[in-house]
């Protein structure tokens, strides 16, 4: 057993999907595509201390991570709060340990960037490298995939954090029964968040009008995949899918306005752009990249 | 049409492989493992200045691109000596384009390395975006998986090579019918290049010996995807399919003697170890890592 190991897992911001839901959740997913991204998460397993402590899920405070980056203060002034994340929780069980999962990340939670799926694949790769668990990749993507549709927080993030670069997913589900594709591009991503929106409710409600949606948007994406096909693609998705929130609204119409391209990251109430989008339009955006790789142990 | 684009791959050393000939080059490749490296290939694509003069590949002399690095120098330090790659020749004739393709890497050629592959898929990637034409990821791997096929050079680099990682090549051929899983994990890798050894020629002779020897290897690592099986596997494979020159099998007796664990590269007269293992048995090793993603556009 080795003390620790630690993953870096890309977010990923879907431009659009269509929900395939199935009783064995390795055959349960979606179809669509979206961008990874270089903001992500990193995962760090630790055995815990004793088999009786059970796992430990900690959250490092956004504000005390900046203050020990910047401030070269060690580790001791890194403040951490104890949550709650299903699909963590279920990783670990189907590996059979009890591990200290910490987490990090400047993403914001519940607001369209797959955290839950990161946190979910990243700890797959981090406790097999700690337990020597011995599994391949597809397996722990297999994992990871199954735990975070089983909880309902996602259907494609994992897949697509798996695979890095701007996925299509062309077949839903777990590594043994999806098809993945590409774009062959990177691009500079701005994004601003406006607060939460909740998949688990938009999930569960009915997808029949959305899938279709995603259906067409994926159409168009497989004729032509590029960058300036997969933003009309998202953006027509967003619209015709009546997911738009007010926030959200504004914002495509204030990029517009200025000449950029923008579309809402399905699910949360956050715009995202390629370039200089939002800044033109007089935002103050978070500004990342599309990452050119998937999740990797570190 | 842009002025030019430029796409990294990383090297690749096959470990061990069974070949999988079939008339359809997409079909057509080989099941095995292998480790992606840092150390890899730079292709950068520019339109020719007129249709009339045709494709140019030039191989950048490797002096030259160091000078240019250390003294900063610029640009017109740089040698380039006019190569003949078909594999990169094929991809952009079926791109239907003529350019001027650049390449420079620090890797030996004929060595091992999946240096061809790795030119051929630059070209694609570099190509695709310098022409608009507008290809996905899948589609351009595929062009160069074929190119690849096609010339003799090589089966399953190219796959490998978009991949990144440490790759297992579970189903031979271009994405349309392989089938990939990894070995999650990363290492220092070393290596040691005595020189050619002709791939066209291995693989034309009688491959029977050769593909059951990987079977068994490939057995071996999918029962336990870890770095410990695939060099174990690796160096029994060398030893069956009988491929073994006599500079690789005193490398490996001499990395062996001081505890360490190292394996042929497939095909080259090449040795490559993890950790230290060549440095610490007396040799002055080349140094680079398994390479946590696939081929990318710079």
């Amino acid at each position: 057993m080795r003390e620790e190991a630690t993953a870096f897992v890309p977010g990923h911001i879907t431009g659009f999907f269509s929900a395939h839901p199935d009783d064995d959740p390795t055959k349960a997913g979606s179809r669509g595509a979206g961008l990874t991204l270089t903001d992500g998460v990193t995962v760090t397993v630790r055995p815990t201390v004793t088999e009786a402590s059970g796992t430990e899920i900690l959250l490092e405070d956004s504000d005390t991570a900046d203050d020990a980056d910047e401030g070269d203060t060690g580790d001791d002034d890194r403040q951490f709060t104890p949550v709650s994340v299903e699909p963590v929780e279920t990783v670990l069980e189907t590996l059979a340990v009890s591990a200290r999962v910490e987490v990090e990340t400047d993403l914001p939670l519940g607001a369209g960037f797959g955290t839950s799926g990161a946190m979910a694949l990243g700890t797959a790769l981090a406790a097999n490298h700690v337990f020597d668990r011995k599994l391949s990749e597809n397996e722990l993507v297999t994992i990871a995939h199954g735990a975070e549709v089983q909880a309902g927080t996602g259907l494609g993030d994992v897949v697509a954090q798996a695979r890095g670069g701007i996925p299509i997913r062309l077949e839903p589900g777990a590594p043994a029964y999806n098809l993945l594709d590409a774009i062959p591009a990177r691009a500079r991503v701005e994004y601003v968040s406006f607060g939460d929106l909740s998949t688990p409710d938009v999930l569960s409600g009915d997808t029949d009008r959305l899938s279709q949606a995603g259906k067409q948007a994926l159409s168009r994406v497989v004729e032509e995949p590029t960058l300036a096909s997969f933003i009309f693609a998202s953006r027509g998705f967003a619209r015709e899918a009546e997911l738009l929130t007010p926030d959200v609204l504004e914002a495509l119409e204030d990029v517009a306005a200025t000449g950029g391209q923008a579309s809402m990251a399905m699910l949360g109430n956050t715009v995202f752009a390629f370039g200089t989008g939002l800044s033109d339009a007089g935002y103050d955006p978070s500004v990342c990249g599309t990452h050119p790789a998937g999740a990797m142990l570190e």
